[in-house]
């Protein structure tokens, strides 16, 4: 029986035409009823932990949009938390948690973890019982990597300062970290996928400005090792990975050394280089402010992606998350342009 | 004669071992020196406009290191002011300038230019006739891109979200302030080179996450229109070009494209790649934490450097600006292991 939904296939390796679509942040502060959501929930956090209410968050841009994939509506630092370390979002700020520079005193139990977990795969079971079968559920969890950055900075850190510190003058530590933290975000895939997602995706946001070693240490090894970890237990996870803003020849051993099925890429790789080089499904990577400024040149930047990925087993989304000022409208366009090709 | 100076015989093609070295931002915060004359000058842009001042700032690291270079000590929203922008610096925050959406009202006048800039020429002719024979004077302006992104969102924007948004909406509008920018800071480079520099740098600081098509319009396009007028002007210009965070492709062509002599390259291009794939002089690219961080990591970051760079054209520095917490020490123990080299 052929498969249904056209994200799988093609990260299966097939190039499917017109490429299945669908947004980083898809779900987010650019909805209307998104919003009016967020207004009676109180916290991100909350709604995040809140099976009902993240399941239809979860489905309210394939409500609208019909998206070919429903992300599950969380955030990466579910991880850290299942580690028992306190994450909070302040308003205008974004995630605040305690500092750390030792692993002592996280959270090695499997079983502590998947019940700090438990509210994302009932999300997941609530989600995947409202979709069709064309639409793909995808589950998600941060990258090693990007998870220590947070942790060893208490917050995001575009210059990853904290971590790298930490990766310079204390090697075996930090190592530690990015394993316990690769244990329990592969535990954390393995139970998505037990749970109903299709596939997931590994988000390495702060995967850009290493240095060719630490690019290896801290995202090509740590990223394999989940893969393989995923793997041994489910030998057939579909895996895209996404480390952002990694050099051209980051994102090219990536591709080849770690795994993964598929390759999520930022807005500034061109996509006929990637069509080219990559040897994995390509996902990307249309400039999230093409689509808050609408118009021919969202058109434009639409068409350029299309033709450069034709042929290739390719999957249309941005190049980063949805931007909150965004007009639905625009997305609305996006599709329409997108499926008309 | 045989050039002295290590730097402009790198610049003109040829590789010198140990390598010259400098570092951006050398002259700055980190060193007690700098501090002691920042808390009695008031201002960081009043000390930027005094000639007597700015010169002592610049050979500040110069009298303690003994660079092979000094960069004068400016700033690249000099052009915006001399266009008639009202530039800020607040304290924490960084430059504030008032958002632009068209060009009209912006001055034109060349007369003007110089009236305003008098103070960056003045620097360097007193801080030229301080240097001795073997120390490289380095001038600078910022990139078209980098100033427009600027001058469009009234501060410095990672996401250079005013900037694109008019780019897509407004492209005529957009290549007028590009090209604007462009004959300031030709003029600028120009004016910087009589009054002593035997070097300049365009700093090109937000140049990453461009589609392909923008990097083309926004950086490639403008760079090389103000080798161009430099070149028109004064044939042997030597000119480093620093388009930070391009994508490994984007840096290629830039080599290729633009016609600068040497290429300043960030903390995460691989050396190797550099050495055998730039067909300029390559200039770069220790990670300025590892500076920070010192030990056997810094030692181990410059001799990837050094073995990765050996035969080429290659001046040593830092992927991006030295970070103010980095202590002086570290910096004395770089040199002597790149002098050891």
């Amino acid at each position: 029986m052929k498969e249904e939904k056209k994200l799988v296939r093609v990260i299966g390796g097939e190039s499917v035409s017109p490429p299945p679509i669908w947004l980083m942040r898809q779900a987010g502060r650019y909805l209307p009823e998104y919003r009016a959501l967020r207004a009676k929930a109180g916290s991100f956090w909350a709604m995040c932990m809140n099976p009902q209410m993240a399941c239809e968050i979860t489905l309210q841009p394939i409500g609208r949009f019909g998206f070919d994939a429903a992300i599950i509506f969380s955030d990466i630092l579910v991880v850290p938390a299942a580690l028992g370390v306190k994450v909070q979002f302040e308003e205008n700020v974004g995630p605040v948690l305690p500092p750390i520079s030792d692993i002592a005193g996280l959270e090695t139990d499997q079983g502590k973890w998947a019940a700090t977990l438990a509210p994302v795969y009932e999300t997941l079971k609530l989600t995947r019982a409202k979709l069709d079968s064309h639409t793909a559920l995808i589950g998600f969890a941060g990258a090693p990597w990007t998870l220590a950055t947070y942790m060893a900075q208490g917050r995001g850190s575009p210059d990853q300062r904290a971590a790298k510190l930490w990766f310079y003058r204390d090697l075996e530590g930090f190592t530690q970290l990015l394993e316990l933290l690769g244990d329990c975000v592969a535990h954390h895939l393995a139970r998505q996928i037990e749970a109903g997602a299709d596939v997931v995706q590994i988000f390495d946001s702060w995967a850009s400005g290493l240095p060719e070693r630490m690019f290896e240490a801290c995202v090509i090894a740590p990223t394999k090792r989940v893969v393989q970890k995923l793997r041994a237990i489910h030998p057939n996870a579909r895996i895209i990975g996404f480390p952002r803003a990694a050099t051209l020849d980051g994102y090219e051993r990536y591709a080849r050394e770690t795994g993964v099925d598929a390759i999520s890429l930022d807005t500034s790789v061109p996509m006929r280089w990637a069509s080219e080089k990559l040897n994995v499904a390509i996902q990307g990577n249309l400039d999230p402010i093409a689509l808050l400024a609408g118009g021919n040149a969202l058109k434009q930047a639409v068409d350029d992606i299309l033709q450069a990925t034709r042929g290739k087993p390719f999957i249309f989304n941005l190049g980063h998350g949805v931007l909150q000022e965004t007009p639905p409208e625009h997305v609305a366009e996006l599709i329409t342009r997108v499926r008309a090709s």
